[in-house]
């Protein structure tokens, strides 16, 4: 028995099927005795029609009005996952976030949560009922309706767990939980038990979408422990905390992909001050998202970058350093390649034991898999290969960490 | 220049290109320098989806569930309307229910307005803006949202019109005003410039379906002079108000015709007291309205009880009364009539008018209209005929008061 916040995405309450099934769920918990408290986002496709409704009347909608519109998905989930409760004769009553007591602040459309004050929440739980609060979606100071953007529900779930001290925190969603790998490329990857806050945003930073990276800071931030598991079955998920000791016995917790990079080198770069920030400044301002950066100084004495980016923006890239490229002399050339794979290996045991760039580079090596780009944090190490190799190199980083097996 | 408050129906923001022409309608008023507070419903059909959405995961859908789904409706319609108006240039901003300060009691479903709060669409108003609010909604004491039922956007538009203290209250329906007689039966028929309150309501009772009576109520309650026009064009619509002297000089302001009512007889009635409370129980506890009630001593010194009703409701009210038959002695017995229609005249200038029933029944004589069952109010004689004689009647009596003549 204990105090549990579960929160369901758009998918799991996506058909009235699928909102009778989480109704099931929830009963199965609360006839074992615990107090529930379930944030539930709106009814898959439902946000998407919104937009479009707002786009039949505005060529630009303004975003203190389609906070009013889209918070409508939301409110009408609550109510419907509380009707499909009471059916089943479990008490249940349903909040808004207002009602939740969620204040935010910011911009509409992408409000973040300041406080929650969860005492309408505390008082139905002490009443015994299960609490079916709105995710996405709180007011400001002024009274007005703001929504959290993209990954709001999670966001709203950790809240209201932080906020009434939950024993635990289910994110529940269309995946198991967090692999040491993608199962489809990699077929022996194992779920994970347990991954630490920082080593979840390192994956998710490198493509392992299981939740938005905001959400795992702020459940950080606030020191709410959680796991994501699947809506669809009763097996346990990952749980996701706070790192501590025994964790750092695992050297890798996991190893991820992106596909789809390209690579822009500039060479021949005069080695003088203010050159970086330059080629730089014209790529953030064409809002080119750029991912590695190499930058060193060649034998000929000019200097010379690199950096990665998503193959769809290379040809704005281009576009945005031809300028730039001019005024760096006479000596400065463009180069660029497509077709790159990005593969990382994460995990906070790396911090304590060396050698692990070693062992990634002798197995990619004996599996002749060329590394181009490197580039290192704290707990990550990634490097870039031919896109043709990546599914074998993350295959053989994996079995040569022996990520198939679970640590003793 | 003034401040109006207009509301729009259902069916006025029915479709994309119907929230465009209110918008359009809007900004012209705005555009003449008008504050304007505009009440909306849920688009055309919204309500009764939302109904079968909760349907389909409750067999009896809990209200204080159904208040928090269907209050999505209005909102739902608030940021279109207030984005169509964004679109056009003109500043608008819109409120919930909660937000436009209704606070409301009662039941959910239908919970009635208690007081409004109108300090945020003043300064929104005072500020220069177009304030769209939803109607049929508000929330109670505790902060749950409620709606108000049948009508309740009317009752919206008339609360913000007094919290406001608009010059002008716009009720905007699919109806032109109120007529002398349905056009469709009377072609003559005139559209009253003006009406009193307890005209309306008389006029509704029997069927003429403008507004819901409880919204007029509502608005005599607290004195708010307002309009029903068409949201179609811009004709000036009729100005329902409380009476005024010269009100009087008009001894007939409409006729009304009600078809399908049937009419139960019990004769027979032994003439001690309680019998007609036993009758009368028996009907209110099938849930029977019972509209004209004649009873009288027949030369036999049996009683008899006549009842009008609804057609739809005559075998239940038959089930209904056969066991108290029983009980009433072996005279009793129970007939009944259907294809009965109903024809009123109302008007307030009848309290000062003598002869207006004796004028009626003359009309009605000369066209060989036979009437059977009378009953009379202040201000309204209604009489039953021949549902086939029905349109008949209304024409000669519209003709016989000259309803179809401006009063001069």
């Amino acid at each position: 028995m204990g105090l549990i916040v579960q929160k369901y995405g758009g998918t799991s309450v996506g058909s009235f099927d699928r909102i009778r099934s989480v109704a099931q769920r929830v009963k199965a918990l609360h006839d074992a005795g615990n107090q529930i408290a379930v944030v539930v986002s709106a009814m898959g496709g439902v946000t998407d029609k919104l937009i479009a409704m707002a786009r039949e009347v505005s060529s630009d909608p303004p975003e203190r009005e389609m906070d009013v519109l889209l918070s409508t998905g939301e409110q009408q989930s609550i109510a419907l996952v509380t009707m499909a409760l009471l059916e089943l004769g479990v008490p249940t009553v349903s909040l808004t976030g207002r009602q939740a007591g969620l204040r935010t602040s910011g911009s509409h459309t992408r409000a973040r949560i300041d406080t929650i004050d969860a005492s309408l929440t505390r008082k139905y739980l002490d009443a015994g009922q299960v609490v079916i609060v709105a995710g996405f979606q709180g007011v400001n100071e002024e009274g007005l309706i703001q929504t959290l953007g993209r990954g709001g529900s999670d966001l709203s779930a950790i809240a209201v767990a932080a906020s009434v001290d939950a024993d635990v925190c289910q994110i529940l969603t269309d995946v198991d939980g967090v692999y040491t790998a993608d199962p489809r490329v990699v077929p022996d990857a194992r779920k994970l038990p347990e991954i630490s806050y920082d080593e979840l945003l390192e994956l998710a930073s490198v493509g392992t979408k299981v939740m938005q990276s905001r959400s795992v800071e702020f459940a950080k931030k606030f020191g709410v422990k959680f796991e994501v598991r699947s809506s669809l079955n009763n097996n346990p998920g990952t749980i996701v905390t706070e790192e501590h000791g025994s964790m750092e016995s695992v050297v890798i917790r996991g190893v991820s992909i992106e596909r789809s990079q390209a690579r822009v080198t500039i060479i021949g770069i005069p080695d003088e001050p203010g050159m970086s920030a330059r080629i730089l400044s014209a790529l953030a301002e064409a809002e080119i998202n750029i991912d590695m950066i190499i930058s060193n100084i060649a034998h000929d004495g000019f200097a010379r970058h690199s950096f990665t980016m998503h193959t769809n923006d290379l040809g704005r890239a281009q576009a945005a350093l031809k300028p730039v490229l001019n005024t760096l002399g006479s000596a400065a050339q463009l180069e660029s390649e497509a077709g790159i794979g990005k593969l990382s290996v994460v995990g906070i045991g790396m911090r304590s034991h060396s050698g692990v760039a070693a062992q990634m580079f002798t197995a990619l090596g004996a599996a002749g898999i060329n590394i181009g780009m490197i580039s290192t944090s704290e707990i990550k190490i990634s490097v870039t290969v031919d896109e043709t190799r990546i599914e074998d190199a993350a295959r053989v980083v994996h079995a040569a960490f022996d990520l198939d097996k679970a640590p003793s």
